[in-house]
């Protein structure tokens, strides 16, 4: 564990850019830069951008820093440091990202897979501190997650552990991208959710989504439907309850596998507010194992902007 | 770890009868017996018919027994020997097994929830013996299971992890026992798994199930659907089929959300032999993310008679 004075440099590797921060033992950054990933470029040309916004931030004498975390895409070794296929990253086979980055500065360097980050992150600054166990669900264009169990993250054989996203909810249901059917991801997705509301919002033209987004159907967005869900729109709000009720029917699944009966839930959909926690709650008391219903607690993630910077910090505080 | 000399009594505990076992080192039982449960006269009688059978099988003096083994239903606390609220006892609150029979015979004395002494059962002396980490799913009247993660039992926050049989494969699909809708036990549960056949059969005039039932839908089981497939008999094939592919979706949620690859399939239903788990193969491998299929493997579980006994000894030599 680093001295209360120090801090850690933490990397959120994206597919369209790379954002940096300079982040204390609070979880508060206080210096940050961002460059574009060039993914397109290849990986020796993403490494550079990486050790680039690094040094830039490494400028700065007065932070004396214990370690650089770097959240990343795709399967990880945390051991080697390597990152193997993210989606997205053409040209990228196995790469050992940590060792390289290490090198180039002589700091300790930690990877993790993002959505492991981000659980990691809320264990140590966010809604997670005072949790000994915990399931974490990322609602956005993607349903990510990771899973917390006594204070440590549980990664499974490879590191894959927590891909709450592919978990089927009706094995007859919507395709998913990933081949299978029926996933959570296909139903709270963004683009799978927003997709399915253009699908059926013509049956519902009193919505007042229609003036929000001034009769384009191409300008949905769920933020849109947050706003008419906040002018009482009942369509919104409908769509908002069913969402909830779905992702929880998600959850009640790991939950009863798991025996954890607190979730967290981050990403940007979770901007729904009140109205998605109280339903997701709902969904997995309605099907979880009766002896579990007291037990259950939703809590909104605490690490909102910044959230992946700040997970991946957290890699060198954990 | 006992010497390689010593036994352990295991002792399965379920509603109708209580079985136990001498078991050595190998999990071969050299000595058995079995009595009434008696659960409907409360706890006092049942744990007297507990230590009744143990001490029948410590008279014989020439076995060193390092420990005692029990497997019993409800939600166990290990470190304390508890067990609450296990199902079909009545009149269990919470009661300290585990030291009243430690205190009885001077023995050490280890409980735990009966599948997931089933699970360590097959990681001691079955087919988990080298695995490192695998799902194991039993198919009964209910379907259960156990977690192992790097050589240990995962137990979740109280001992209830492993709940495999309460995994929704369809949101909107058959209502289950426990209250919640579609869960894999609603469709693989021997009972569930028989009324949908008996609702289906007429459709079906030409299966060899008839015969074989004498045209009495009241002696349908298990088996005999498993003498039809063995037969030839197209339906029952099919039953089979669909059966191995239902509970390979539901397994296809755990090995994405924990990325454990290998799963090990027992109990009854499992008499339906090589077509069952080659499509629970097939099903999880259809539905689970790309980079997991060529790691998936099923594994018949090897504990067969006796498996609560030779699962519950295993606790000793955990």
């Amino acid at each position: 564990m680093p001295k209360a004075n120090e801090y850690a440099i933490g990397v959120d590797l994206g597919g369209t850019c790379i954002k940096f921060g300079m982040v204390n033992q609070k979880g508060k950054i206080v210096e940050k830069t961002i460059l574009p990933t060039k993914a397109e470029k290849g990986p020796k040309t993403v490494i550079k951008q990486i050790k680039k916004g690094i040094k830039e931030l490494l400028q700065n004498k007065q932070y004396k820093v214990s370690g650089i975390g770097i959240g990343a895409p795709g399967v990880i070794s945390t051991k080697k440091g390597t990152v193997e296929n993210p989606p997205n990253f053409p040209g990228w086979g196995k790469i050992h990202l940590g060792s390289q980055v290490e090198k180039a500065f002589n700091i300790p360097v930690k990877v993790e897979n993002d959505a492991n980050a981000a659980a990691i992150g809320e264990m140590i600054f966010g809604s997670g501190t005072k949790l000994k166990s915990f399931i974490m669900i990322t609602l956005g264009t993607g349903v990510g997650g990771g899973l917390i169990f006594n204070k440590k993250l549980f990664r499974g054989d490879s590191g894959g552990a927590g891909e709450i996203g592919h978990i089927t909810i009706d094995y007859k249901g919507e395709p998913c991208n990933c081949g299978s059917i029926g996933c959570i991801e296909a139903y709270a997705g963004n683009n799978y959710f927003i997709n399915r509301v253009k699908n059926k919002i013509n049956e519902h033209p009193e919505s007042k989504i229609w003036t929000l987004i001034d009769n384009d159907l191409d300008s949905l967005t769920p933020k849109i439907i947050c706003e008419a869900a906040n002018q009482h729109d009942e369509y919104a709000i409908l769509l908002i309850i069913n969402l909830g009720l779905l992702v929880g029917y998600s959850l009640a699944n790991i939950v009863n596998v798991l025996d954890i009966p607190n979730v967290i839930v981050g990403g940007g959909v979770s901007g729904f507010g009140k109205l998605l926690f109280e339903n997701i709650e709902k969904g997995i008391k309605e099907r979880v194992l009766k002896s579990l219903v007291p037990k259950i607690k939703v809590y909104p993630a605490k690490l909102k902007n910044d959230a992946g910077v700040k997970g991946a910090s957290a890699l060198v505080f954990y």
